[in-house]
């Protein structure tokens, strides 16, 4: 089994180097500055360093996959900054988020710097121009889904008639194509023709939904770091699987679903510790967090024979199991 | 001489069409209907039109360029959207601005929806590999310096020791490559080489520039249209080239400087009517309107001398000498 875990610190330092070298700190005023307090606000290159590893795997020449690693990287931060501004978060990673620290006009516009860039490396790639194409039109089509994900999301929080169903197409849009993307990208690099690359994006609509899964029941059961604080996605009025559960299966009297969305949908900063664990309680009771552990197993266990699919013989089976695992391990 | 106004009415219903083929009214939820909002708030698709006259001038295919065409509409709307949310403007020509019709979430998200369909139509122009290569090289080169000069631009409003410099560096990145980009490309659909494009961007820095100082007049003369209000860029403490030109060349006393530097730094909404009379006042007393209109002049002279240069023959001069004529006469 491929070692994920060393494979990620052994790209780490290069992916970092070269994302200094395409958009030096301290160049650009009033731009490079703010790129930086964002790239280094914690994140641990996963994207970039899993599209190295897949092309790698597939016997493709890593340093090739290069620019559009970095570009999925560039796309994870420009979704953030966007996550940030619009859910009106203020605090990412016990630091300020770009707009808190910079402004609103200053954060929208390092992204539009930072979504430019990644589109000149792409255009970059050192391939066959064909080849080159291929990836502007893969990742271009990620975006947009996550984007018309991202619509529903935001504009479905906190109501009452979602149903599962919903829950399930926000989620695939929102996660599926932009972690999908990252090894899609390194297999195109590596050399695999686009119609092999069907089964590696339903991998992607079965591990993003799946970790998003597992997402919301840390949310519920451990809390999400931010300070242990269990309940941030109720406050927030994310649509949540549990939500979608108790809506769609009509758990609960007519009462405690009036009194759940109504939690939901508050703004957060009326939303009680009371509200909180009320909601979290009815999940239980009413089976939600059950279900959805047994919908993330399921698709989980989609993902593994997704995998056996594959047609990329024995290599390419063994880098997305290695994948797949690392992250449930991770996410678990 | 080609009868400009005449070919971008002959090009208007089919860029509209394509338009609407590309991004159809109504499909996609919460955002196709703020898409349209946005394209009809009254735009002339000056932008794709100049692309497909130059491109049928060179003798290409303007149906070809159809989608680099869009794509430059639909970037110049993107930029619409962020100026708007950035200058925390709530009004555009008579009707509320698309953060203000559906917040800034929903606008914000609109607008990325509009940058990955622009690259979708970008890496699916139906042309050889390499040229659409180089028309996504522009295109984001284009984009990035735009994002650039936008970067001084909100971060050197009401700043007191602006010179003329860096008032001609932030408005030609703000304007130069955004409006060239329109031809640019349209020569590169018609086959024009990379190696022969040098002229064609040097246009754009001398007409972009010249069409930003006649705005920044019209504002102190006749009025932005906006109910013939004029000073608006005052009120919104924009960097004219007025501003610009009293601070660099130390016009008037210094109390009045310093009179001038609180004005434009005030938040418009306490911005005086006699503030605006008075900067304009002494705006003519020391020369400063006069100097930016023999600034404009000596800028369209310099377009026309580029123009001369322009290694595409008798069709490739005539063509730019009208576009430039149209956009000179359009603006006075």
């Amino acid at each position: 089994m491929l070692d994920i875990p060393q494979l990620l610190s052994r790209h780490a330092r290069s992916i970092e180097d070269l994302l200094a070298g395409e958009v030096p700190p301290g160049q650009i005023p009033y731009i490079s500055d703010g790129v930086w307090y964002q790239f280094s606000s914690g994140g641990k290159r996963l994207r970039p360093a899993l599209c190295l590893i897949t092309c790698e795997a597939l016997r493709g020449d890593p340093s090739k996959a290069m620019p559009f690693a970095l570009a999925t990287e560039i796309l994870h931060n420009f979704f953030l900054i966007h996550d940030d501004i619009e859910d009106g978060d203020t605090m990412r990673r016990d630091r300020e988020t770009l707009w808190k620290h910079l402004g609103i006009p200053n954060a929208l516009n390092i992204s539009d710097f930072l979504i430019a860039k990644a589109y000149q490396l792409l255009a970059g790639c050192p391939l066959p121009p064909k080849v080159v194409l291929l990836l502007l039109r893969i990742y271009s089509d990620a975006f947009e889904r996550t984007v018309e994900g991202q619509a529903l999301d935001i504009n479905l929080r906190g109501c009452a008639d979602v149903t599962l169903e919903t829950y399930f197409r926000i989620v695939q849009l929102k996660t599926a194509y932009y972690l999908a993307l990252t090894w899609v990208g390194g297999a195109v690099v590596a050399g695999v023709e686009e119609d092999a690359l069907e089964p590696l994006w339903e991998l992607g609509r079965c591990l993003g939904p799946a970790f998003q899964i597992r997402d919301d029941i840390i949310d519920m059961t451990q809390g999400k770091g931010r300070g242990g604080e269990v309940g941030c996605d109720l406050r927030e009025g994310k649509p949540s699987i549990f939500f979608a559960y108790v809506l769609d299966r009509k758990k609960g009297t007519d009462a405690e679903r009036r009194r759940l969305v109504e939690i939901v949908s508050k703004p957060r900063e009326e939303t009680t510790a009371g509200d909180v664990e009320w909601a979290i309680a009815f999940y239980r009771r009413v089976g939600a967090i059950e279900h959805a552990e047994e919908e993330a197993r399921s698709l989980i266990a989609r993902a593994d024979s997704v995998i056996e699919t594959i047609p990329l013989g024995r290599d390419g089976k063994e880098v997305f199991r290695a994948i797949s695992r690392f992250m449930i391990d991770r996410n678990t």
